[in-house]
């Protein structure tokens, strides 16, 4: 659980690094997830996003796999399904700057489906450690559209059953800025004042 | 309501462009918008978002106003406070291609702020019709960090009292790409097949 009193299912979102490597989800639950990303608000309606469904043990499941990070590649193959978010950059996409929005709006089609995943009382992961123009490739991504990050998404599975560095990761403890550096009152420096008390009362 | 069975606070949002120029929102309230950003993940937890608010009538209100779209320039005054969303680049962000993570980890801590108000009853519309350099100077954000978007946060009006235009807007059918030309099974271009029916279902 987060510890702020906000709702589900942001409060109780995390990102585990063990998944179950047996677990399988149903057709019809990675197309509610993909429904969820589809629904998600873009700038003039434009939906940015596209996403390609790289279940464990399919062909694009192999063509991400070694190309993932060292710190990526124990638990994200553990993972029921990988979604590779693509952002399309459009017809005047010519310079760099004409990816600021897709991306923006993709980063929010991501969290939509990451939290429906949570609210159907699976996990999501999402992770951008990968050789993206190997995977970009591999998977027949156009030049008009940018490979931009991967979601695990599973159920979690037995610590015991994964190496000790994955297991170790959950153990972090979770942690933010402090709001007043995040957020501002009128003026960009200016902490925003109306905190309430958040997080466990202390006594 | 969205037309696929995705779960709240996801299923009921929408865009309203019609605010109640009347409504306040508290500290409190405030304050658990921006928790729910403060929450979203990010790439290696940099937690690159920024939010200014702007209440309705102060100083920063009164910056933003002046500089709407026309299009924008209606409805988004009524809103009861308006969160300027801020991209930090840091210290290695001399590319624009450093923008690109940032950027969409600015979209999904909005997404969160956003869901976030729909649980609580409010709505959000997010918005980019704006002069960008001439607010982002009256902020004071600074060289190293990009003014991204206003998210709007309010309750509903009554249409009756705002321009034709505004109300207008609301009617406008949401649609939105089929899935099958959003989501790719295994390599670029290949629908998804696990296609469920969505949406209400006809005799």
């Amino acid at each position: 659980m987060n510890p702020v009193d906000i709702a589900e299912p942001l409060r109780s979102r995390w990102s585990p690094s063990v998944f179950d490597a047996e677990h399988e989800l149903s057709a019809a639950e990675v197309t509610r997830l993909l429904e969820a990303a589809q629904w998600a608000p873009s700038s003039g309606n434009r939906q940015p996003w596209r996403y390609v469904v790289a279940t464990r043990g399919s062909a694009a499941h192999r063509v991400l796999v070694p190309h993932l990070s060292r710190g990526n590649s124990g638990w994200v193959p553990r993972a029921s399904v990988v979604f590779l978010s693509v952002a399309v950059i459009g017809q005047d996409g010519t310079e760099l700057s004409d990816l600021l929005v897709p991306l923006h709006d993709v980063g929010q089609a991501s969290a939509h489906l990451t939290l429906q995943a949570r609210a159907m009382g699976l996990h999501a992961h999402q992770f951008g450690g990968f050789d993206h123009h190997a995977v970009a490739a591999g998977l027949g991504v156009p030049a008009d559209a940018r490979l931009v990050a991967g979601i695990a998404v599973g159920v979690r599975g037995n610590p015991a059953e994964v190496p000790e560095r994955d297991a170790e990761r959950e153990h972090r403890v979770r942690s933010r800025r402090p709001l007043a550096e995040t957020a501002y009152d009128e003026q960009w420096g200016y902490a925003w004042p109306g905190l309430v008390p958040s997080g466990p009362e202390t006594a």
